[in-house]
């Protein structure tokens, strides 16, 4: 299971540092912006829930591997020929951007449920699922703020939306059905995250605005 | 005593909603734009608070309670034929948003002045009174820089000090004067916070600027 | 040792509240602006460093020696003559800011340093630096994003490049070399951030941009 959930975590981390990557190019920053913010965005999150559930250091802090591992998908975004690729491919880069922050969404949301559940709050699902939306959209968020645009869950989509959806099965699956593993309540939880923002950008889905 | 600091933050967490709902309304976000942006302006500033003072997980996530509150207030807030009533009273909006932000301040503070005080920290009037503040005035930052402006306390009228003037009113009379119901305290620092906001905004003072 | 931190600390504060003041006053904020400003570059830095380490309530909360040396910085920052007499000597000016952001800087690196020493971790190095380089920049960071800049950690120079390269010396001087005394350990760990600053805004050092 921890294995698993490291997996998930990495997966999560990759994603959220390109998306934090692209918008530091998109805004010419110089390299090391670039990696400041693919780390902020892929480590945010987490940071953010360890410090609610009162886990101190947060868990970012005690292994180099997210560190690590933001830091170089960062680097690589930023390499010459990666991005003059991406440049002729304008589409390409856009639903990169879409799909790994989408993915890095949806992990961090189901890998934030099962950590505040470990934590001993698992008989309190409004906090379960308020923590777990608040690590999957807390890098974005600090992403947005540190690029000085309007935080993404503000204007875009059914993004926050996607979020809770995903919370709430994972945790009723975890609360509901213990006999289910719990990689699996994860992974319903997770592709419910990504069908709702992949429908929400397919048919331009919007909630309603004054 | 319970009761009266739930009725209180629950009284706050409506205004400081409706300021933040407001707030998103102006910046043509969507409803759920609305509804985070009302939800982080009312609880914002009591998990700064809890933060700092070490209460993990915060109270706004163990209780349900504030973020029903704080959403109900932003979707009433959206409403239409809300919208529409205040569209033609502009002053009357205004006014609103000025009552509203006026008394979440003045309800936090107090409310952050005495949740410091049970935490066990009553003999530093130091700390009391800058977590007073802190829980008064986060919220409100916290919704200016999400929605992209100067937080409101860096550039409007006297707001900071009408906290600091309630925090340690209501902090000298926890301490020198014992045998005060705490509720009176409370209630004397709010009137406090109220009465400098609405003189500064009748009089237009402001502070000496360069 | 904690009279030498005292010291280090207060003239950080001094050093980063002029650099918020001074922001602000750019920013033609008013009175309580320039203090508020000067207060939470002075102070943001340490306090997200405590809650990462777990020190509840933060030390800035505890003392209030750090809040009045940042806020009576800032209000001698704003005095007319002084301010009259930065206005005609630009280039002055612009040194000023340089030597207090970078002194900060310096100084909040290694004290970030030897507090997460002091608080236990002194074997995960990764977490030492980690902490150490939030403490310098954190609050520069929070000026930047709140008088609505994009962070000077993004955009300039090689402004985290020092503090890392700082923090690992630090490190490394304690982990390696424990016969030398700590205090000769950051004051080595400092030279290396200034020196690092000054070269880079000597020779507009920068790092590849795409």
């Amino acid at each position: 299971m921890e294995i698993f959930i490291l997996i998930l975590e990495i997966i999560g981390t990759v994603a959220f540092a390109i998306s934090g990557a692209i918008t530091a190019i998109k805004k010419r920053m110089d390299i090391f912006g670039i990696c400041v913010l693919g780390l902020t965005t892929a480590t945010g999150g987490g940071i953010i829930r360890d410090l609610i559930l009162g886990i101190t250091p947060p868990s970012t802090f005690r292994d180099p591997v997210y560190i690590i591992v933001a830091i170089s998908t960062s680097v690589v975004t930023f390499l010459p020929f990666v991005r003059r690729y991406f440049e002729k491919k304008h589409t390409l880069l856009e639903l990169l951007l879409l799909v790994s922050d989408s993915a890095g969404l949806g992990i961090f949301t189901v890998v934030g449920a099962k950590i505040a559940v470990d934590a001993g709050f698992g008989d309190n699902g409004f906090l379960v699922v308020f923590v777990a939306v608040l690590t999957g959209v807390g890098g974005g968020v600090m992403r947005d703020v540190f690029a000085g645009d309007r935080p993404y869950i503000f204007v875009k989509h059914v993004y926050a939306s996607a979020s809770i959806a995903g919370a709430l099965v994972c945790f009723l699956l975890f609360y509901l059905v213990p006999a289910l593993p719990e990689y699996v309540s994860m992974l319903v939880g997770f592709v419910v995250v990504m069908t709702i923002r992949f429908l929400a950008a397919r048919f331009r889905l919007n909630l309603p605005r004054p």
